[in-house]
């Protein structure tokens, strides 16, 4: 008997179909079904074996199933919960994958109805590519899942939680709990705000001289390579946690400011200290 | 007959180490003597077959050598001309492998005795690695190598030019020409500024929270992995390009600042369009 009898999968793309892939290679689920707005993504999807059928309407992807995943951009997530309410059957389990949790979460879980339960969860793996093509069965493995459960009496059911955790773990992830609210501050730190950086490096140069990016090395594409993500994508997630992200973008500009003063004073212990402290910390994480 | 007799690498770290290692794959080189501070770091290459000899004064290392490369921090360059001038021999061939050029370079053409030849170079190669440990035969196979030919009637012999230019395409890298000023200004927007950027962002997300980091995931590692490069050496090629860097900065405020406005106004077509302005720019150098 399978974990689950019937998986939908709203959103093929690079997450969505690297779950349908695990739950398929693990055994997670019986059936896959996947729904996504471009059918010839969908087609392709199911003749790769990522997914065992598709849906052209969400409705009907999620009708029957004991487990949804909202794996589409995060800015689409409401609609789509409101667009399929009437079909999630009663007790199904309903997880998204969305980078920004916060007030999202708490309107996904006003947005279930009796007796279906949502949990919040975000896993630390894709990146800058994007589409199903990319899809690899063992992309959780390894990794981090954070679930975000709402918080209190009116909050998110402690079995379903549980069963969450779970869901992760037989992907191979490693689970952490936290409130929705701390996700999206340290996920601004840690990973929103990098982004914005990334693309800020990328429009400077194109500023003072778009030509000078053919002589970059490994160095420059390391550094800018998750500019390279979907604009649109990142435009959502980071008005989602514009709050944070504005705190965040402050701190740099300071962080900015204290080695711009160090170079216009000409001052090397106090530049190689800025820099050290900086390698003391990312040393912390290994390579 | 080897394309040269005896080479002399000043600084036996990842860029002189893997010289080393390709001078001998290659047969470049008859001999390859290694000179560095640390003579434990000297005796190790030597046993790791990286070099073939080595020397503990730099004077000795460069003695008869028709080829001597520089390959020490930026910073110790021209004390080491200084030191070795006396002993290099008429007709060698002199390079450096230096990040910054510009003024630098000039000063070294000027520190050659008579009858020495010194061309700057600038292999696009390494990273924020470093040590011999890490040294490989191959590091140049497929790099830019930079040439910066002092111009003007007193400036670097076209003959010397030419070797070196020979020299790095030997090592399988493609040489692009360029004045030492032009280098710079290059090199500010896509290395240095860079490297100063990672810097910054680890600084900001210290300042916030240095915990979160911890929940980092692979775009956090690839865009702050050059932060892990060292405080001394990039203090010293960062004061050395203060200029290029103080106006990258300045871009790099201006793009920062365009990114808040469209944050703080929630303007997502403005900010989509600009994230994807930089997405645009940095795929036209791939992945």
């Amino acid at each position: 008997v399978s974990w689950c009898a019937r998986a939908a999968i709203l959103g093929v793309g690079l997450i969505g179909g690297s779950l349908g892939l695990a739950l398929k290679a693990r055994g997670i689920a019986a059936q896959v079904v996947g729904w996504g707005r471009d059918e010839g993504k969908l087609r392709h999807a199911l003749s790769a074996g990522v997914i065992d059928a598709i849906e052209l309407d969400p409705g009907e992807a999620v009708r029957g199933a004991d487990l949804v995943i909202f794996a589409t951009p995060v800015g689409s997530f409401l609609q789509l919960a409101k667009s399929v309410r009437a079909s999630l059957a009663p007790g199904a389990l309903v997880l998204d994958v969305g980078s920004v949790k916060g007030a999202l979460a708490a309107s996904l879980h006003g947005a279930m109805p009796p007796g279906v339960n949502y949990v919040p969860c975000h896993p630390i793996a894709g990146g800058e590519s994007s589409g199903c093509a990319e899809a690899r069965a063992d992309l959780f493995e390894g990794v981090l899942a954070i679930v975000t459960p709402v918080e209190g009496t009116e909050g998110t059911d402690p079995g379903a939680l549980a069963r969450a955790m779970e869901f992760w773990e037989l992907l191979g992830a490693t689970v952490r709990r936290m409130s929705p609210e701390e996700h999206d501050r340290i996920y601004a730190l840690v990973s929103h705000f990098p982004h914005l950086a990334a693309y800020a490096i990328v429009n400077a140069v194109g500023e003072i001289d778009p030509g000078a990016i053919g002589y970059a090395g490994r160095g420059f594409m390391d550094t800018t390579r998750v500019a390279l993500s979907s604009p649109d994508l990142w435009q959502e997630i980071s008005l989602m946690n514009r709050e944070n992200l504005v705190r965040c973008l402050e701190a740099f500009e300071r962080s900015i400011g204290e080695i711009k003063h160090y170079l216009s004073t000409g001052d090397p212990e106090g530049l190689a200290r800025v820099l050290a402290r900086a390698r003391a910390l990312r040393e912390t994480i290994g390579h």
